[in-house]
């Protein structure tokens, strides 16, 4: 019998629609990794009865209790009150967690405000997980067998609060073995996608096959269970390769988090360079390329050329080019795309023009037009795109188009 | 009394931390402006007996509840099937629905696959929500005084179904009016923010007055219920007048979504024009203009040099200069920040260089150190950042304090 946990988010903030309830993603990714089923999720507001009915409700249905928010020093942060009331427990001062916060303020060079002892007091007898990364030291406490974690709400504390303080901490009780991977697909839509792989997936128990649309994506997610590790993967390594047979080339790659990153992978493993010449993606591309930890290896730059007069300056567009076909167009994109790599000295040079936001446009070019080309190692591959929704769509869509078709010319290679 | 609601997202993939519940924050929002209460927000997986519990006991709790996801076309999306039992109704074929389906698969050229039909089944008596954004449409039942919602789990066909059916449905039920302002702070902490306010916000009963710490931001919402519109502002803007004398600069502004945005409006009200040249950001401010629609009236373009050549040979920085304060120094920062001004022809360029990633750095900078320079008008501003916890939060950061100065100098013009 594997554990079940709830996870529980404190916050009037989130019920207002003000934040998004991220902590909740992180906190879910950690459990699923270890093997806890999570069956439920709640956000509550910084109500104190409330909160303890959700609490108490949550301790009938799960072994472990997993709170995120409400540690903070304002009057509205109740979490250890109520989380203690709902285990019988009291809170008391803890002298190590008030030297702690001491420490912290200290270290920045900043002035400690009489709310932020409140943070120092904890349910008694509780396992106290340090919180290196801001004041709120979070806890665990136990109750007849029951389980109660609770994470500070920030999310730059509570990813590593997971990480370094929850995870370990549960990883002693879990007892099975749970491996996911994910097969990430651009290019053929969520139903054609379940049509393909329905009769293969239905008849599946252990691992399970699911599909999720998401950001014009689909993801397949294979999750087998068994006692260890090994024989977890032993069983769905081969679903993947099932999967790929199947879907073919528009599978882009197995647990990587996104195109770009599959696109950055590739190239730095044929050791080759890329630069960018944005219009209307204005420097999308070359932020998701410096998301990248390392990214200096591959990524040498880009200009975000808004203008026709600074694509003319800066990038050497021709005049007669941009006169003949406009700035909007399949050659522009291309001469966009050679005038990256020529400038920046680059193996491969992006080129993105079009007009992103649904509003804007032309009759040949509607809003939500735009031309990606890709010129790597000599070629040059083009590719237009529409996405009328919106200009965010528009301009995510086009990034995607340009970094996928990179990594699949790249990986020919 | 004011009506109250309940938000149910469906997805096994949210409970397993693969996606975040964004559509929460849609519904949310939606909600709150409705002066709608919402107490609860709950996840539930694709588990028909889990989701019919869920919805059961929202029931007891809420008025209205809001059901998200599942509406798809494959096997594990049930949504539809546990509502329509909880409120005791039967599905049918929604002949109009189906048209509707087809329609959409014609229009894009598209293939349509036979599970596609099973979403044109709804709840008998329904009252249907089109979907013009994809496929699945929502609709509304009602039973015993109480009504369920269910919309579209995919954000792009979420949003507007939110806004275009779920909000006009909704707004002939209530009867009180909520006005809600955020009053974003930027460059104090949330405990130094609570103090100054504490006295004043303790005594408040309406409107109420909360503090929200977010990515390094600090947001105050004044919210304040009357039976007008009208009314509710009367009440709730001194509110905001006491709150801008107490913190004084340190507001940047009320309503404005982000620092980026408030430094946008400034520049667009005094006829003024920016460009960038990033270094370790690379990009990411150009990117953050250029999401703004109608961006162009302002912004004119950047250059992201990731390395020193191309901060020399794209943006004439001297090899003088680079070789005796290195890349990372307040003097390059200000050198990219005027070389970004004179390049595009812009009456304000920002300049931003430094060690984003905690793994790198030097003595003198040691990993999270961002040096932005900002030249407005013929005048350098100059700052520097240290923020060692992960590369995003040290470039947003960069970000967030460019803006803040050009917004902050801008506005003094």
């Amino acid at each position: 019998m594997s554990l079940s946990a709830e996870i529980i988010a404190v916050g009037t903030e989130i019920l207002l629609g003000e934040i998004t309830n991220t902590d909740a993603v992180t906190v879910a990714r950690a459990l699923s990794e270890l093997g806890i089923n999570a069956y439920y999720q709640t956000v509550v507001g910084d109500n104190p009865d409330r909160l303890y009915d959700v609490i108490m409700k949550a301790k009938e249905r799960a072994d472990i209790i997993i709170t995120t928010g409400g540690l903070g020093p304002t009057f509205d942060d109740l979490t250890k009150q109520v989380s203690a009331k709902a285990f019988g427990k009291e809170l008391v001062l803890s002298e190590a967690a008030l030297s702690k916060i001491r420490e912290y303020f200290k270290s920045r060079g900043k002035e400690m405000t009489d709310n932020n002892i409140r943070q120092a007091y904890l349910p008694e007898g509780c396992t106290v997980f340090d919180n290196d990364w801001g004041t709120a030291p979070g806890c665990a406490i136990e109750d007849g067998g029951k389980i109660l974690i609770m994470l500070p709400g920030p999310p730059r504390e509570c990813k590593p609060m997971v990480k370094y303080r929850m995870v370990p901490y549960l990883q002693k009780l879990s007892d099975s073995h749970l491996v996911s991977h994910g097969i990430r697909i651009y290019g053929m839509g969520e139903s054609e996608v379940e049509s393909k792989i329905q009769s293969f997936a239905e008849e599946m128990e252990n691992p399970t096959l699911a599909p999720y649309a998401k950001d014009g994506e689909v993801l397949l997610r294979v999750t087998g269970k068994a006692k260890t590790e090994k024989e977890a993967n032993a069983i769905t390594l081969p679903v993947i390769d099932k999967v790929r047979g199947i879907l073919g080339d528009v599978v882009y790659g197995v647990d990587v988090p996104s195109l770009h990153e599959a696109a950055f992978s590739v190239l730095r493993a044929k050791k080759l360079t890329l630069s960018t010449a944005e219009s209307c993606t204005g420097g999308l591309l070359s932020k998701l390329m410096t998301d990248i930890s390392g990214s200096s290896e591959v990524f040498y730059g880009g200009v975000c050329a808004y203008t026709n007069e600074i694509k003319m300056k800066l990038l050497g567009i021709s005049p007669e080019l941009l006169e003949k076909y406009g700035a909007v167009s399949e050659e522009c994109a291309e001469a966009l795309a050679r005038a990256a790599a020529s400038k920046f000295g680059t193996d491969a040079g992006i080129g993105v023009t079009g007009y992103a936001d649904p509003k804007t446009g032309d009759e040949k070019n509607p809003g939500g037009t735009v031309y990606v080309a890709v010129f790597l190692c000599g070629k040059v591959y083009t590719s237009k795109i529409y996405q009328p929704m919106s200009r965010d769509l528009a301009r995510g869509r086009a990034a995607q188009e340009a970094f996928n078709i990179l990594r699949r010319e790249a990986e020919k290679l």
